[in-house]
């Protein structure tokens, strides 16, 4: 905790006292600050309090309490040709700090989850390189590794937003992302390895599962922090996750970021694969298309209150909280309105602040009731500012479906509820 | 990545072409760097690569590959007087980077997990303040918030090498430790509240578990870096882990972290329960006994190569890699050494280096397949630097349990595998 945010939750008082209705009650009974005495409790003593519980033998891996079970990723596979391909959303509004649990994490798949099997997992390199190569998970794993904590964003995240569809929560508009540890190889070592001939200048990454997903790589990020990542926050990659080995591409979007990845092929050009030309490229108003668009720039969400988490008290001490993030680099301060952005105060920022890695936010303030209209507006360390929408609408045109950055509003009503809006 | 850790893996090659006996393959057949066809796919192509995966509906909740299964917490309730009071340890060398995940943390109970009821959970804080409070779930998670990743640590991990036993694993001899994302809200915030009387000096904090788990806790701590927590990695707390409110006292020994926090106490000095007495204490060679010895002080242990994780090559470029921590503040610095502490070489430290959090370490070296004694040193922001065992008994004796932060020593054995010794 830094001094500033030391002073702030230092110098409050009265969170409870002065404004919450429903809030933590003062003691009434003077008996109840006497010391317990256990052969004396009341029978409403909780049966938790009463009697032994389970054992350490019983769960060999945890599991989440069965109160918490409801929290989970939700999928459109309704609206999809099939649940094969489709994506499921992490519950950003049910989550907090920067690290989202394993088995949150968002889901797109082209052909479902690849059950790859360990002992039989190969990666190969070949194409313009000095001596073709097929590695084992072993040989992976021997490695000299890394660990980084990265965001992971959809490209087609808020993506339905664009030309105004207004879905009812930030797990729908903004859950394509999530943001673990990853431990990998950097990729330039395993190009080091296999020797890259002078002509070498783009890679194709291809993934072992059925829908055999390729993308292009120029090489320069190969080189740069591309990792051949095969662990998320400690343990070996979740399945969906693509279970051994995935690319990670640390600020760029996540359609690159090859699960299951089986093969990576060295050449002088581009492979223009379904998904670098039908899909994944941005039209434009005129009608061409903006190709090769990696970059997720910086951007932002409140999470908290949104659609899907309601203020539950009537008025008075309200924490305001989100994540924001930047493909170029840090987030360096987020900015937050309450009026529809006539005025801004600048956010606290906690926890980790990592290169492109989400960072949580938080403002708290004094709620008096009435409606609000929330926003977030992300700053990274490059300088660059998260557009609102019709800025971004404005060189953009409505054509696209990806790389949607602009700010998300909320409007809060007077009872709480909040609902995904958007200003004129 | 710094400059230094870019010069040392790019200045590196030859990993797998110098040196591994076992390892990656250079391809024989130049037919297989061509381009595949789908229409020709030979028949030994994976099952994965030919069918359709399961889709996105299916798991709401990701959970890990069935090849990742036996990763566990492994327990010694045939040990203990019962699986309710007992340990079960993480599985150090089967993670890396910093983060433990949630399934993974290592419990230590005293009557079995409490399975609390958020809706009837009630944190009560009394005593020497002006306005006792009792504070719903619902009142804590709309207090300020911060995010601190921490180890934890139980005073009794690496206890059974005190007096020469030798576990044969990282998960055994050093298990009970983890490091996760805390989300919670600074304690200070929550006396600020109730309104501290003149002469409050400590605090007493006691577990809703039937064990009703109390311990003394000095106000400058709960003033300073003390939390009370409900999330670990973005998730509410797991039930063995305390769910859903447990303390968070950086640095300090674990069984100070109540778990399902339900009073806490101020007063003008400490209680003596149970566990700041008969247990908890260090007895000095003399019979007197150390009390009130919260700090974790830094130490560290090789994960890999280990008795659980040997050496599966014959010789060649070899990772090794541990984990260090200081409950006084950050790792400076980890030594290692191949030779039973002759001579010591700087690891090459990766990932966050946190507060009082675990911090990771590697070495990468050519073994040669001879004999080798590793250990690994660590020295804090503080300049202190980790004891060897017999630096440790010379202070303290041989009668503790508590607080052995001693240098561990693996033997690693001509054919890979590593045993737990003691040099002399």
């Amino acid at each position: 905790m830094n001094k500033d945010d030391k002073r702030t939750l230092a110098s409050r008082r009265g969170f409870l006292q002065a404004s919450l209705a429903g809030g933590a009650a003062a003691l009434a009974t003077p008996a109840l600050t006497a010391e317990p005495n256990p052969a004396n409790l009341p029978p409403n003593v909780a049966d938790w309090t009463r009697m032994l519980g389970e054992g350490v033998a019983a769960r060999p891996y945890g599991k989440r309490a069965k109160y918490e079970e409801h929290i989970a990723r939700r999928d459109v596979s309704w609206l999809t040709a099939s649940p094969q391909s489709s994506v499921s959303f992490t519950p950003l509004h049910e989550i907090d700090g920067t690290i989202t649990p394993n088995g949150l994490c968002f889901e797109r798949h082209h052909s479902g989850i690849a059950e790859v099997n360990p002992t039989d997992y190969r990666l190969m390199i070949h194409g313009l390189v000095d001596k073709p190569l097929i590695f084992t998970l072993d040989d992976i794993k021997r490695m000299p590794r890394v660990n980084r904590a990265y965001f992971c964003e959809c490209a087609a995240n808020s993506g339905m937003e664009w030309r105004g569809a207004q879905l009812n929560g930030a797990q729908y508009t903004h859950g394509m992302v999530h943001c673990v540890m990853y431990t990998g190889v950097p990729l330039k070592v395993l190009l080091n390895e296999a020797g890259l001939k002078p002509k070498a200048k783009w890679l194709l990454m291809e993934g072992g599962d059925s829908a055999a997903m390729t993308r292009s790589l120029p090489l320069a990020k190969a080189l740069d922090d591309a990792l051949v990542a095969y662990r998320m926050n400690g343990e070996m990659l979740y399945p969906e996750n693509g279970y051994p080995v995935r690319m990670v591409l640390p600020g760029w979007e996540a359609n690159m970021w090859v699960k299951w990845l089986r093969r990576i092929e060295v050449g002088d050009q581009p492979w223009h694969t379904r998904e670098e030309t039908s899909k994944y490229t941005d039209l434009m108003a005129d009608g061409q298309a903006r190709r090769f668009t990696y970059l997720m720039e910086a951007k932002s969400v409140i999470t908290s209150p949104s659609p899907q988490a309601p203020v539950n008290h009537k008025s008075g001490f309200t924490v305001l909280s989100g994540i924001a993030w930047s493909g170029r680099g840090k987030i360096k301060r987020v900015d937050v309105s309450l009026d529809g952005g006539r005025n801004w105060r600048t956010a606290r920022i906690d926890g980790p602040v990592l290169e492109a890695s989400l960072t949580r936010f938080y403002v708290e303030f004094d709620w008096q009731g009435q409606e609000l209209m929330i926003q977030s507006r992300a700053m990274d360390s490059t300088g660059y500012v998260q557009p609102s929408k019709s800025e971004l609408r404005k060189v953009r045109g409505v054509n696209s479906i990806y790389h949607n950055n602009g700010i998300q509003t909320w409007l809060v009503h007077q009872n709480g509820e909040a609902e995904n809006v958007e200003i004129a």
